[in-house]
């Protein structure tokens, strides 16, 4: 049986999702929680990885296993074994044919800027203590809408197909935080950050609004701006 | 010169304020900091400890400095120095006979508590699940205001002044937390957290209201309800 686990993780612990040389990892977690629970080795395949020290609010996994109970029972048994820092949302027995990388059709990030540091929040949430503006801010936003050529925000190898589609991109102020979700159909690796970077340097007028464009055309990623630290980004959610 | 200090900090990774036996202490990097900057060894003396994992957003240290520059410069180096779960808040010249501990007239300690468990404030509120009877907990709360023997709520020693006046109790809630505060002439080891437990034993009617003053009356801890986790606890601010 196939089942479909939905989890939130803080990241700050971790060297990422998924199979780093050294460190733990929230993958090497959860597959140590099924593992026991099933006493045999079980490993999760997940919609996509997360970078270290980046967050999950609802990050989705799928794994075979002939467990059988109810699904809140078996949701409880997961959770006693994992970390604190690591919970599972929910569970869910799904087609055999599911499968949470290849089956997802839009996944939303999200970035959190804060302008005041605060001691309990530095893990999650991104200080920046110059003046943005928040009119440019959001036209650079709202310029990753669309199909675009990503290559120039990703740590790019050529065999991945780097055309992505954003479906929405929104600012929002919160507080005194700026909170910037993307809704897309894929992200490559850094391209959140990378996005989030070089908004940020168009809103200190460090680089001109039409630099988005200039790095879809020309596919060069020395055009964007310092890539945004991983702990002001959470996966929010996976659609499928 | 003498310099009142005051700094905020996330107890998490933490051994307490001050001289653990192994662990780094907030004190140990304020010192570290400190000494760093006047090229000999600086150490700094406050307003009383907290206990490990316990959190501050006003403790306060004094030290003595032959650094004559602007505070705000003086607030920077240290802040240069400190790792970025202490920050500096404030630095003052004071007379030379200020002293952090014996001056302090009042404290405040605030406590959170939240019947939600979540991922990323898992260090800094306690997660509860049980149901509290707010009204119950109210009075509770506000039984702890007035002067009182307070031996039976600290890990008491014969040696120490026991009697304390908690001028202020209150429990507000906030979104779904509860949130309880407490101003006071002094706080002995563990108070906050033996209060707190007794709180919520009487919450929850594992215990009747009635047993706070039978603590007070008794002197009797083992009547206390289960000591609160610390990463809940904050030392809010010292009055002088």
């Amino acid at each position: 049986m196939r089942y479909k686990l939905t989890i939130s993780y803080d990241g700050t612990n971790y060297n990422g999702f998924q199979s780093q040389p050294k460190g733990k990892t929230i993958a090497g977690e959860i597959n140590k929680a099924l593992t026991k629970i099933h006493k045999k080795e079980i490993k999760v395949t997940a919609s996509g990885r997360t970078d270290s020290k980046v967050h999950a609010l609802g990050q989705v996994v799928h794994f075979d296993s002939f467990i059988d109970i109810p699904e809140n029972r078996f949701l409880k048994a997961i959770n006693n074994l994992l970390p604190l820092d690591i919970r599972a949302l929910e569970i869910k027995r799904v087609p055999a044919d599911f499968h949470a990388r290849y089956d997802a059709r839009k996944k939303t990030y999200l970035y959190i800027i804060s302008p005041t540091y605060d001691v309990f929040l530095r893990n999650y949430q991104t200080y920046f203590k110059y003046p943005l503006d928040l009119e440019l801010m959001t036209q650079a936003t709202k310029k990753f809408i669309g199909t675009h050529d990503f290559a120039g925000f990703s740590s790019y190898t050529k065999s991945k197909q780097t055309t992505k589609t954003i479906y929405n991109a929104d600012l929002i102020q919160k507080d005194d935080k700026i909170i910037i979700t993307f809704t897309g159909d894929g992200f490559l690796k850094y391209m959140v950050r990378r996005m989030v970077g070089t908004i940020i340097s168009i809103a200190t007028k460090k680089k001109p609004l039409t630099v988005i464009e200039e790095i879809f055309a020309t596919r060069d990623s020395s055009l964007c701006g310092k890539t945004a630290s991983p702990n002001g980004l959470y996966l929010q959610a996976v659609f499928y």
